[in-house]
């Protein structure tokens, strides 16, 4: 299996880990693959790192949880950079980061669960935790924390420049790169919102860098 | 499989094929997941959709490529369009769509392979084939092109307000969704780009509106 992923193009893998982590940071979008009934099925969903391991969550009646107990499973997750404009359509492509993570989601201990879920909350949302109210115990039993390990993986940078053939670089065609960064962002309060109450500080700091988030 | 997919959160499940149509032209990212020796792998790639089909190209040599043939896969396009800030982390989440598509990858004939790449490179690069040579055809003889039909998939569309409850909304948090614009897009022109060559109509339109891309 890991093979399968780093047997094509070489060059673009890497087992450096700052990479890894700067991918791992870049964005709170996973997409987990698991084999329901003999089929691989992929579910995309929000993660976080904390300490050493992705976690996620989820409904306790969420059939996908219940899924992935004890099953080895990969996380795949995916930056588009930008994309390289060669010469060539042949020999243009995007500009990506891209790391499979294999093993088996484990249950985060009841009495680690808040902690765990206020990172996940101030990973997309930075400070968020802080500026309402702890989650109550109802709602930490009503929600399902698992997390796994990084330790297998495989990472993939795509980060080069057009490579054209001579032929190409001796005509008038253009070369280069589109480097995408962090989208614009608007804020949008709730219809329901009482007037007065402000913009919190939690909220000003994801408007600013989005890009943090996808 | 498809019942895993639509049993959780009913309310964000749409079979509205409209949706899917924006979601698919809203993003070129999709993850591909099949079974490798009893495993989920998932890869990611880029993708359009031509006639009705959701197509990926890759090199002949490509182990990817040639794992998928014959094989039921799951492609799964998911967009994150922003968050959904409550008045609690419990209620928060984000805003996205997504879509899973089931079926079987076939190969593209030889003869309508040069359509489909122009095609697929126009939808990264709008209207780049028209500003660069045609594909040789030792290129085109390198390229797989495959072709996944769009007929069974389910579709989930996160788009609500917060739904807090009574007791939260009587307090004074703020609550309201941050929303994802079109990244912000740079151009990095080759290092061995010679003077005086201008920047494409091509490279200008993906400036532009990097959000259809990624």
């Amino acid at each position: 299996m890991v093979d399968l992923v780093s047997q094509r193009l070489p060059e673009k893998m890497s087992a450096d880990r700052a990479l890894l982590d700067e991918l791992l940071a870049s964005t709170v979008l996973a997409h987990v693959g698991l084999v329901v009934e003999g089929s691989a099925v992929v579910f995309p969903t929000g993660f976080a790192v904390v300490e050493n391991a992705v976690v996620i969550h989820g409904s306790t009646g969420s059939r996908w949880m219940r899924a992935l107990a004890g099953q080895e499973v990969s996380v795949t997750v995916t930056k588009v950079d930008g994309v390289i404009v060669a010469r060539t359509t042949f020999e243009s492509s995007m500009l990506y980061r891209s790391a499979m993570l294999f093993g088996t989601f484990e249950a985060v201990p009841a009495d680690a669960k808040a902690a765990v879920l206020e990172a996940m909350s101030d990973r997309i949302i930075p400070g968020r935790s802080g500026e309402v109210r702890p989650s109550s115990r109802k709602e930490l039993a009503a929600t399902t924390v698992l997390a796994l390990p990084i330790e297998r993986w495989s990472l993939r940078v795509s980060d080069g420049w057009p490579e054209d053939e001579p032929e190409d670089m001796a005509g008038d065609a253009w070369a280069g790169r589109v480097r995408f960064g962090s989208p614009d962002a608007t804020l949008e309060p709730s219809p329901d919102l009482r007037q007065g109450i402000p913009v919190p500080s939690s909220v000003e700091a994801l408007l600013a860098q989005p890009g943090r988030v996808a």
